[in-house]
């Protein structure tokens, strides 16, 4: 496959007046329209920090079934001085597209707000692996990675990220991507786009967010086929329901040691020493 | 007009277990699809917690220019058992549908991703008014009623608040409209929405949001004549640099008696009291 990479600087600086009138160099986050055109055919214009638009629009076209399998796809073009990704296909696999493209669903997530035709009846038939366990050891791992992640990257207030991870041992999880971008929906999209070009299997994996668990957010994991679906945020009622209904392993307010998990608890472990009273 | 009244309620609970093994009784967010139908023709279907879903519904054909004038609209009738709305137009005013929905937008901010046409070109044209200032003890004294304001009603974490307020006193502002939603966008839109039905000038006022300060924040308040935008977030490059070119008046991280002034740095007076060093 032809692939340019073309990221673009995540941040910005700008000069701020502060409350004492001082002039404060402050660090902004990019945002960029990026057309996206499916052979010639224009889709959508999605707003992005530009941290990787190729594994974005893969994402995008994967997550929205506008294309069907990695091997369809021959060229992903990304030119910023026409903000345009230009995706070509092999075999203008692209059938339905415009009924696909005809019901438009305005989401409750950050960023991408389209999701395209029948994703909910598509993962009715999803079954999510049940034989793997998440211990609590390993949860706070992740947790401690991926805060300091973000001590070391996060400069400008105004992303969300999105992880992927894996558990390496009784009491240890990896970061396998770390993904962040203006809308959290095209982080997790760069991050399946990554998973799709790279044929990585989501069915053991573990998705990490800084974002809140919204249906769509749900949807995109379950996907993915990832059991686990973990945030520091909170999440909403049909987040909740789609995720009891796959049977997702659900966490919010995942944060320091402490957690909430909502859906799937069968497959927490709790392992970790218990921190003693007054501790 | 006809208008119904069918707010849902904000949040639900659901029991979660925590860390510790315990089951916790915890509030989440609710989040609702309801699709739009303008004069029968399906428009979008929105993702909203359901908090002002007629306002939200007028604001959204408001920003997105679906509807030119608040008298063509006849009846707006939201069914929770269908999910829907319905608005029923006087004139059948909405020439040009077609080509105003062919263009896409998936913008950054939470909750709304579209925006159909030529938005950008119309906010061009906007002049915001210039005789106006914000005085830091307005300011602070806006950023206290909206904690005072949250502690009340924040229960679920996943939820936007966005706020209409006025300057009252010299150290003093009101808020006039409080409205929460899963997505940024449409708490903005049913602020919109009310101010549209009430006919309420925005030229005068100040849009707070709890939110990021993205492109399409930005294009919004400007659409509503407002030139003072306020965030506790931060901002993106896109959300910069429109502001920037509309002469709004823009501050973000705005918290306790902090704030950084990006934008139109001109309508903003220290009057307030410094802290003494120590204190």
């Amino acid at each position: 496959m032809q692939l340019t990479n073309a990221a673009r600087p995540a941040t910005f600086e700008v000069e701020a007046l502060n409350e004492r009138g001082e002039m404060v160099p402050t660090s902004i986050a990019g945002e960029h329209p990026l057309t996206l055109y499916l052979d010639k055919r224009e889709i959508v214009t999605l707003m992005t920090l530009g941290h990787a638009p190729e594994a974005l629009v893969l994402g995008y076209l994967r997550n929205q079934r506008l294309v069907g399998s990695i091997e369809d796809i021959a060229a992903v073009q990304v030119d910023w001085d026409t903000d345009s990704a230009a995706v070509t296909t092999r075999r203008r696999s692209t059938r339905g597209l415009k009924q696909k493209m005809a019901r438009r669903t305005v989401t409750t997530g950050c960023g991408q707000g389209t999701v395209f035709g029948d994703l909910m009846e598509e993962i009715a038939h999803v079954t999510l692996r049940d034989d793997l366990r998440l211990a609590d050891a390993q949860l706070f791992d992740l947790i401690e990675k991926v805060r300091r992640h973000e001590t070391i990257y996060k400069q400008a207030g105004a992303v969300h990220g999105c992880a992927l991870a894996q558990c390496t041992g009784p009491a240890a999880a990896e970061i396998l991507m770390f993904v962040e971008d203006v809308g959290r929906h095209n982080a997790v999209d760069a991050i399946a786009g990554r998973m799709w070009l790279e044929g990585i299997d989501g069915s053991d994996k573990i998705f990490y967010t800084t974002g809140r668990l919204t249906s769509e957010m749900v949807i995109k994991c379950t996907q993915m086929r990832m059991p686990f679906l973990v945030s520091r945020s909170g999440l909403t009622r049909m987040g909740y329901e789609i995720a009891h209904r796959v049977g997702l392993t659900m966490l919010g307010r995942a944060s320091g040691r402490h957690y909430l998990v909502f859906t799937g608890a069968h497959r927490i472990e709790r392992t970790a020493p218990q921190p003693t009273a007054f501790a």
